[in-house]
């Protein structure tokens, strides 16, 4: 017997929150504010790099947020780099700002992050705000632990008492998301499982789960058998596969082999359209949050 | 049947550690280079605190490190003592400092945490070293997980591929030892669960563990009936429990019945006598790291 599932529609929530957030950002200029300013500093010219920030910036756009792209050749020393993002701290007008990576191999990325004011730190990479997440203090969440937190809020799912199975390790999505979970705040108050590489027998551990957060990046790992019936599938995978009957060649594959798990689910994300389009709401959320705390409107 | 265990001796092994350090001292300063230097600010007057300060100074002074307590009465008001932070961060003599909580009612902790430059901040709460602790980035790990990863170490435990269970989700011991743990290195790569007062059936989560880390300060939670053959069980637990039989009219009782869960274990932490004895050294480790990194020795 089949269980009737729900799609954890990403598509759907970003378009209500970019409504929200648009309308905060008219609401704080019709209070006399100026309205949030976010810059994204864009190094070299890789192809996937100039349609995300494009994608970023026009979003942001569309909801009020004064946007930018700050171009720099691909042969920008590390120092220059750095002297740009010295400004960018120091520019009072300026709410937050993004580095898109990856950026050219002959500068330290790591550097560059840690260089960002942790103010200013709207992608959340800096330590400081990933501290203050761990701890719970006020920071900035980054994009894609954020998009997983506010899809579960947004469907009214509780992880509260329940056993949440994170499939991956990362910095940007396995480690935070499971520190996120754990905290005394909704979501959260979970019993939360990492999982990895080096796991023996992590079928054992999805099979007790109530929520799978799969974000290992290998297309279609998470089974049928390895779902108990009722779960809430979160799939956070999206490798590109080759696929001649698309027009880009390629096809998104999430980790998760939907048309077999999906029955057994009471919550499922589709790939494309789920975890994907929760990320830019986060860098306009954070973005409006820095803008608020600038302005004396927020802690 | 019963298996014999080992005990995991954290006071032999404090021992040790206190050993090496001062060698490392004698040679830094056979070297050429001055001795590290730590102070510890304390307000008031409270017993424990005095305690504790007193212990950690003689014990670092014992190994060559400039120590010293710089004391404020309980009614330093929250902007000066930040005025004496910025003071200390300012001193290039000084390698570390630890403001020892907890503080007077009217001062807020966690901004004095956040006042302290992170390159000096060896007891490794500012957020900045939580996050590094969290992506692996060379910062200051805090005591406990600190003593509990170099118990596992020194007794060549390997947590690779193991389930650990972390009983607790404290910001200072539960989620900073469930980061140490995920991290690729030794110990490390392991599979970790974090449970916590709103996990359902604990036991099912502890009987399955390879590792049992009991943080959770409720004295004798963790029975033989919930743990594994050939189990690792470490005891943060510290909980003081009234014993007239004793001198200071107490007893100090770990989070697990040692008596019958120790003879199912392969290695199991005695309290006291385990973590505990482990913790100062986290002090000691860092202020040398904090001095080797001045000195241009570590990175």
């Amino acid at each position: 017997m089949e269980t009737p599932y729900t799609l954890l529609d990403g598509k759907e929530i970003n378009r209500q929150m970019r409504e929200e957030i648009k309308a905060e950002v008219e609401k704080m200029v019709a209070e006399g504010h100026k309205s949030p300013r976010l810059i994204a500093v864009l190094v070299g010219h890789d192809g996937g790099s100039e349609t995300y920030v494009h994608n970023k910036m026009i979003t942001c756009e569309a909801c009020g947020i004064r946007s930018e792209t700050l171009r720099f050749e691909a042969d920008i020393t590390e120092e220059e780099l750095l002297k740009e993002v010295a400004k960018l701290n120091a520019d009072d007008d300026l709410d937050g700002f993004i580095v898109q990576l990856p950026l050219p191999k002959h500068i330290d990325a790591q550097k560059v992050i840690e260089a960002i004011d942790p103010r200013k730190d709207v992608d959340g990479f800096h330590p400081t705000n990933v501290g203050k997440l761990s701890i719970g203090l006020p920071g900035f969440v980054s994009a894609t632990p954020f998009g997983i937190c506010e899809l579960l809020r947004r469907y009214n799912i509780s992880t509260d008492g329940k056993h949440v199975v994170v499939l991956g390790r990362s910095d940007i999505v396995g480690k935070p998301v499971a520190q996120l979970l754990l905290h005394k705040d909704n979501p959260g108050n979970a019993t939360v499982t990492v999982c990895h590489s080096h796991t023996k027998d992590i079928a054992f551990y999805t099979r007790h789960a109530d929520v799978i957060i799969a974000a290992l990046g290998q297309p279609h790992f998470v089974k049928a058998d390895m779902v108990k019936e009722g779960a809430v599938v979160i799939d956070v995978g999206t490798t590109r596969v080759p696929d001649a009957s698309r027009a880009k060649g390629f096809r998104l594959c999430g980790d998760v082999d939907f048309d077999n798990v999906a029955p057994k689910c009471s919550y499922i994300t589709p790939v494309p359209g789920g975890v994907g389009p929760m990320t830019i709401i986060a860098l306009l959320h954070n973005t409006l949050l820095a803008a608020r705390r600038n302005r004396g409107l927020e802690k």
